[in-house]
């Protein structure tokens, strides 16, 4: 590298990986009451945004991420319309979710108000459906708000959560899985990041048994690229009763849905389970 | 970083990222008649081969490139007795097409002797079907070769090669996939390494313009994820007649493949199209 240049690295140590992305400025820098945050303009990325050290989105790439984790979920419920979003304060994936006619009510509930605040700022084009009046926004513990939701409350929870250390600890726990199978009616499903299928196979394994154990019979991961996570392979893993999770996904509905990356094909794709994978999940 | 930590690290200059690994040791290093040949021993990723500075294959992801460079053309291909790998020194994909029945003769062509004998010493169990009667070594110039091979003599051709600039820019040229299609017979099928569909559209569109120019009527772009290469995603694209590309796979055979990676639902998957891609490829 010449001494000029200027990157962000994110290492991932027990992976014996790292991921770099040239930069021009850092634009933010703060600690808020829950985690550090960076913003920085990149050369070929556009805007990033970093949290504790982690990347959390890119201008260039959260497209398939977000498409990924509000739509396969969406398209697969029979009539999302109250739908939870745990997480996802930077509003990339509620902006998905309003793509969509059925719901009527989403909740976004990140324990951090900066990172809503902060993407309001650097990256509105996340945010260009926050003010549709189907958006409730609350700031705080999605796992106690979970816990205190009434019985069969809503019909979708996505879990758009950071890695499973530190404050999304807890969003991997199957007490927490029992929360939202009660939050849930009985056909809803909840979808949630699931890390990377060649680095983290086996957590996403640990996610599958500690899903059917918090009363979710049926769970399916859904793999994609994502180019700045760790090992560009991502996935999220929905879980539900079989009914719920083998229902015929509204593709018909999907097609008319503006998305740069999801679509019928890529849907079906995303399901398929390589070998490895496959041994790996006893599937 | 801590100091006595040890990375090897390529930068995608033209993309703006890098990737890196954790590395122990340097294995060897020469500078052979053709490029620059480097071998570590990495933390996580087993031992890792370098080619002018660029990341060739690990031990642990390596799986996905060669099975899908070699598995989803053989399986279309209605029965691929001649088959001719230009590049592929390491021997991985030559491996892989060997799993299949079908072939009586394979021929790997690539450049540099170098490769193949490194490959011998530090990846043995990439070149443990090396000395399979149907495999054929030739080490040269994999254009001329093409060139000067009689007519309609092979039924696929995987150009197994690095990026497309200093010795493996002519085997992305209208010239080389017209000799190819003359190399091959009516039905034979062209795949062909296609660089990162996040980083490199322009150039797979250019590919497929190329390729039909070339002659072959028809082409597909198959995507998967690759760690280690740029942006975690990468992509071969096959050409051929519309009636060679179009017929049924044979995935019976494929199920009986010893694979990690690839299966009927993997090569079906391969084949769907984000949407930013098909606004790319015109599709």
């Amino acid at each position: 590298m010449q001494s000029e240049e200027r990157w962000f690295t994110e290492e991932c140590s027990a992976c014996g990986s790292a991921f770099s992305m040239k930069i021009t400025e850092k634009l933010h820098e703060e600690q808020s009451a829950v985690q550090h945050i960076e913003i920085y303009q990149t050369e070929h990325f556009g805007k990033l945004m970093v949290i504790d050290g982690c990347i959390m989105l890119t201008d260039r790439d959260n497209f398939i991420y977000h498409e990924m984790i509000a739509h396969p979920a969406l398209v697969t419920h029979r009539r999302p319309e109250r739908v939870v979003i745990i997480g996802g304060g930077d509003c990339g994936t509620l902006r998905e979710v309003l793509k969509h006619k059925h719901p009527k009510e989403v909740w976004q509930i990140d324990i951090d108000e900066r990172i809503t605040r902060l993407a309001e700022r650097y990256f509105p084009q996340l945010c260009d459906k926050n003010d549709d009046p189907r958006a409730r926004f609350k700031f705080g513990d999605g796992i106690a708000w979970i816990k205190q939701a009434p019985q069969a409350a809503c019909d979708v929870i996505i879990v758009d959560s950071t890695d499973p250390v530190g404050p999304a600890e807890g969003l991997f726990s199957i007490d927490f899985y029992r929360d939202c199978r009660r939050a849930l009616q009985a056909d809803g499903i909840i979808v949630q990041q699931s890390e990377s299928p060649l680095y983290h196979a086996k957590l996403i394994k640990e996610m599958h048994t500690a899903m059917r154990a918090g009363g979710f019979s049926m769970t399916r991961t859904l793999t994609f690229p994502q180019c700045s996570y760790p090992s560009g392979w991502w996935s999220v893993t929905m879980a539900g009763s079989p009914a719920a999770l083998s229902n015929t996904p509204r593709y018909q509905e999907a097609a008319a849905l503006d998305t740069r990356y999801y679509n019928e094909d890529v849907h079906q794709a995303a399901l398929s389970m390589p070998n490895f994978l496959k041994t790996i999940l006893g599937e």
